[in-house]
């Protein structure tokens, strides 16, 4: 193994600490005429790739192509073994090195020769250009066959044809080994994941490479196929997850499981998890005509709740005060402790949690986004039952989880739903007419996340909700929207809004509205979030106007308008342009942790540099909480 | 995990030579005036321990205790950041030092200062003192309890409770930290195996761990159970290995393999190991009345086959030319791998093999027999249908493999049977009258290989059998040794000598016997033994006269009669005390392993420092074999 997959996979360790990681390290490039700053310690070649600076390579920095010469034109930088065998002695003295072989402890300016090839690397995260180095290596080789004067083992014999490398074997390659070697002429190719020979196979399969990343939500799982040795997605297939019947958001999967006082629902949603997983590898193999045996990693970003239970680790403790987790990372864990049937030796990276609501999604989600490498000022946002906030940049990150409810899952609005067919997403109020947008464009059903959102904000700007989210009285009603007035009624002594008749004009049992209780439920989702992140502004020491951007993840984050999440104060009171939605980049961080072990290094450093803010301890959370109740700032 | 521990633990990795093994440095101890020489890089803590220097510790060297303090009064020693914590300023410059982070790779001399406690040891192997430091250990721990102040997880929890180790986490330790934690008031127990955190047990159960150690022969599996805070055996179980309905030796059990071409049978015989391991972990644990979840480790000590097929490894190229293994050390392997239910994290030790022919077993009886560290040069035999010889002292070691056949075992003798109650396993003749020893004192029902070898050595001492081994005409019976010469009959054209009537006086029907081709197979066996050491000896540059000891081990080697070897010149002609039986080391080394990491990493190192010879591929085999096979020298 490399120096640097040396220092990458120890990260992995669970629990070790890495003091230090905040030291930083500006490095200078020319000509780019670039300087950038990187924690101590990281490799050049890797600092370079992560700006978006081109080094040559063609191993991707595995220290095998000997191609990533740059010259160090200022700093001091000692030769490593691998320098002294890939350059002359010449060159050394002009100050050429291997930039996978220089570590960054201090400053160092460095000249990058024209590229003479490109890395191979794919798009992934919030429109990140990755450098393929997946933790997946396959290096076919032809073997001389022992003799008497050549009685190496069989696995001495493999391992010496990978002397670069150094490597654990893992049982099922040394059960197979013998016989492979001698079905095969002695020609193979050897798997390797991290620093593990996992398999020797027969004949030349270096092209046969996958990995497939996982969103694993409380909802809803989504499965990438992930082509390996190009980085390309080769199928995508999503389901609910089969936990569903135990609850529709964490808390209630972790009350069955305390009310059955432990092991047998534990279990039991274990195996659901590992079910649901297990259902989409099929999926997803079959799409791509992908034989599972040729999926050699599994990377899966999960909240705490979901990533405890798929490891059968009792989540219990999440659920109440003082909120602690087994374990922020996990230790070296494979695709089948998951119930995933891919190769049996296949390893699963599991993204490691801040705190137990601000979980491995988040993880994935930071690194997707390039939260830790941006010298940008963002504020990212994943809404739902449980709403994480993270703000910062490169020098500085903060996190804060806020207990936002399930409003904007649909669970506690009466004609709320999820967003599936029928639901109304998109909800227009102009002072003649109410318009709506249903997903699926299908007869309105009911009202999703974004639809309440839409609703109330426009309730809002059409005056018939007031400030304090009140519903307008008739006659202010009549006076100002007087078309709309007659949506709005009494429904057993509460004031609703109609949105759509499905049955007769007028009837309203079987109509489609926004409630009193339902404003009044948003509001609380509302003043939840908003207070989360204005406690962060404010430890961070700066004005909503400071914010550069605002991602807004996960799946309700995709489809809100940011119009209407400005507009209640959702989200800061910025330019719309500012407000991005950045999809499902927990799927999108598992896929680049697959197509890249220094992507996942760095999710492993992340939890050393991100501050918690816990605000169920904070003294000053419902003064807060109340003044963020209204709508107009 | 400690500095020595991190060494010796990495030396399990497999296959990864350490080169400079050989390099040896001098210590010098004052008071005792002792020089000893070790192999750079051990720890002079460990190396005063292995040459029976005791110096003050009661954690055995784990760097807790802080009590291993010596004086450094010449050579250079840097300062350990333990030795910072535990020793004053004035002591540091005065030449004290933790003997336990003393890495020894220059000369030094050290003054051990006398003894306060003594350290926990315990007898094994040849008659050695073992100082007990198992790689399993247990901490009791109180811990105080979570709070928002205080949100560590529950795995983090326990390790800052066990600073000075470096832990890897069990997932199984995982699973069950919350609930422990929580139903015992956080006051638990840790159970470590070597840097792994396994589990965490509820209250103090530091009194209970416990290891089994197993000798995995061919055709006897022998079990101990061992109380590791003590060192001492507890319960002993041996029953026949249950893969015998294969073959009585590892070549018809790798045929049997080879003819149903892989898979199937290998599964079976995996299965069959698996099973006698298990009845007898049943066996012990119930004799002593130990829960076999407090087994934390067990070692197993095979020769390289049984090893192949205990892991499911295919053992097929190990039996033909040229005779290659897929590994010589094992990855790591947990006891459930073998079949074994003990504790669900336990780990196995398996011994590594020097060659196919001179396994795991071998290696257990070296470290036993201290072959690697005393300075008398030693000749080590494990005699057996294969025949392991190794040559030397703790400067040079060299070994081969001699193809003894199956004449020991009783296979191939027409009376021939197995150690077993009514095997004649003593003959003693004199001119009047033959004497027999049986096994169980029950009338005589064959012939055991002691007893083979007695008849022989015996015959040809009254002069019955003449130096090449053939029996002599009646005309020089009736005038040597008249009293006798009536046993001397034929029997189907064959010669043969009666030892014992079973029926009517004179009835050759169930009479037990030895005739002409059962002289030949001994002959053979003898031949080949012979010609074994008598090349080591030339490889070596000694003549049999400069050997100081012959260690006899295995089964076998503890019932032969010394002088009969002698006088057949199955060892060499040496005084008649230096033929020592050693009895079963394979099953002694296990036990050590289990008592103490450093005789493991000794035994993981030996591999490097074994030089091994391979006969089948010498010129001058035959001609020399034909030497030996003639009696008289």
């Amino acid at each position: 193994m490399s120096e640097a997959a040396i220092s990458e996979t120890s990260d992995a360790t669970v629990e070790t600490a890495s003091p230090g990681a905040l030291e930083r390290v500006d490095v200078h490039f020319e000509p780019a005429g670039r300087q950038i700053r990187v924690p101590s310690g990281v490799m050049l070649f890797d600092a370079a790739s992560w700006n978006g600076i081109a080094i040559d390579s063609t191993c991707g920095g595995h220290g095998t192509c000997k191609k990533c010469k740059v010259r160090v034109v200022d700093g001091i930088v000692p030769v490593s073994s691998l320098d002294a065998r890939a350059l002359s002695a010449d060159e050394l003295r002009s100050g050429w090195r291997l930039a996978c072989r220089v570590a960054l402890t201090t400053p160092i300016s460095v000249e990058v020769p024209p590229l003479l090839t490109r890395p191979k690397s794919a798009t992934a995260g919030v429109g990140r250009r990755v450098i393929l180095r997946p933790a997946v290596q396959k290096r076919y080789v032809e073997l001389s066959e022992p003799s008497l004067q050549d009685q190496k083992t069989d696995i001495e014999r493999v391992l010496a044809a990978l002397d670069d490398l150094e490597l654990r074997v893992d049982l099922g390659a040394l059960r197979s080994v013998a016989t492979v070697l001698r079905r095969s002429d002695f020609k193979v190719t050897a798997v390797i994941v991290d620093d593990i020979l996992i398999d020797v196979e027969p004949g030349d399969t270096t092209d046969k490479a996958y990995g497939i990343a996982f969103d694993l939500g409380t909802t809803t799982v989504v499965a990438t196929l992930l082509d390996l040795t190009t980085g390309a997605p080769m199928a995508v297939g999503s389901m609910l997850n089969k936990q569903q019947p135990y609850g529709a958001d964490v808390i209630t999967r972790i009350s069955s499981i305390m009310i059955n006082n432990g092991g047998d629902v534990l279990d039991r949603l274990a195996r659901l998890a590992h079910e649901t997983l297990a259902a989409l590898v099929e999926e997803v193999c079959a799409e791509a005509d992908v034989d599972p045996k040729n999926v050699y990693e599994i990377a899966v970003a999960g909240n705490a709740t979901m990533s405890h239970i798929a490891i059968g680790v009792d989540p219990e403790p999440l659920g109440v005060a003082p909120f602690i987790m087994s374990t922020r990372r996990w230790p070296e864990v494979l695709a089948k402790d998951l119930g995933v049937s891919v190769h049996p030796g296949a390893r699963a990276v599991l993204f490691p949690s801040f705190g137990a609501y601000v979980g491995g999604d988040i993880t994935a989600g930071l690194i997707a986004s390039g939260m830790d490498r941006d010298t940008r000022v963002r504020l990212f946002i994943d809404i739902g039952t449980n709403c994480e906030i993270v703000l910062g940049n490169s020098e500085r990150l903060i996190a804060t989880a806020a207990p936002a409810g399930p409003a904007f899952e649909g669970a506690s609005i009466k004609c709320g739903m999820r967003a599936a067919a029928g639901a109304i997403e998109v909800v227009k109020i102009a002072e003649e007419d109410v318009a709506l947008g249903v997903i699926g464009d299908v007869a309105p059903e009911g009202l999703c996340g974004s639809g309440l959102l839409d609703a109330v904000a426009e309730l809002f700007k059409v005056g018939l909700l007031d400030s304090s989210g009140r519903f307008v009285s008739d006659e202010v009603a009549n006076a100002t929207v007087p078309k709309l007035a007659d949506r709005l009624r009494w429904l057993e002594k509460e004031r609703i809004f109609v949105l759509a008749y499905k049955g007769d004009e007028g009837d309203l049992s079987d109509a489609i509205f926004l409630s009193q209780r339902d404003v009044r439920e948003l509001q609380f989702a509302k003043a939840a979030i908003a207070t989360g992140w204005s406690i962060l502004l404010e430890e961070y020491g700066i004005k909503p106007g400071d914010l550069q951007q605002v991602l807004l993840a996960g799946s309700f984050g995709s489809y809100l308008s940011p119009a209407s999440a400005i507009r209640l104060g959702l989200v800061p009171k910025l330019p719309v342009l500012r407000i991005v939605s950045a999809g499902n980049v927990a799927g999108e961080g598992a896929k680049m942790a697959l197509m890249s072990v220094r992507e996942r290094a760095l999710a492993m450093t992340l939890l050393e540099e991100v501050d918690y803010v816990e605000l169920s301890d904070r003294a000053d959370f419902n003064d807060r909480f109340v003044e963020q109740l209204a709508f107009s700032i």
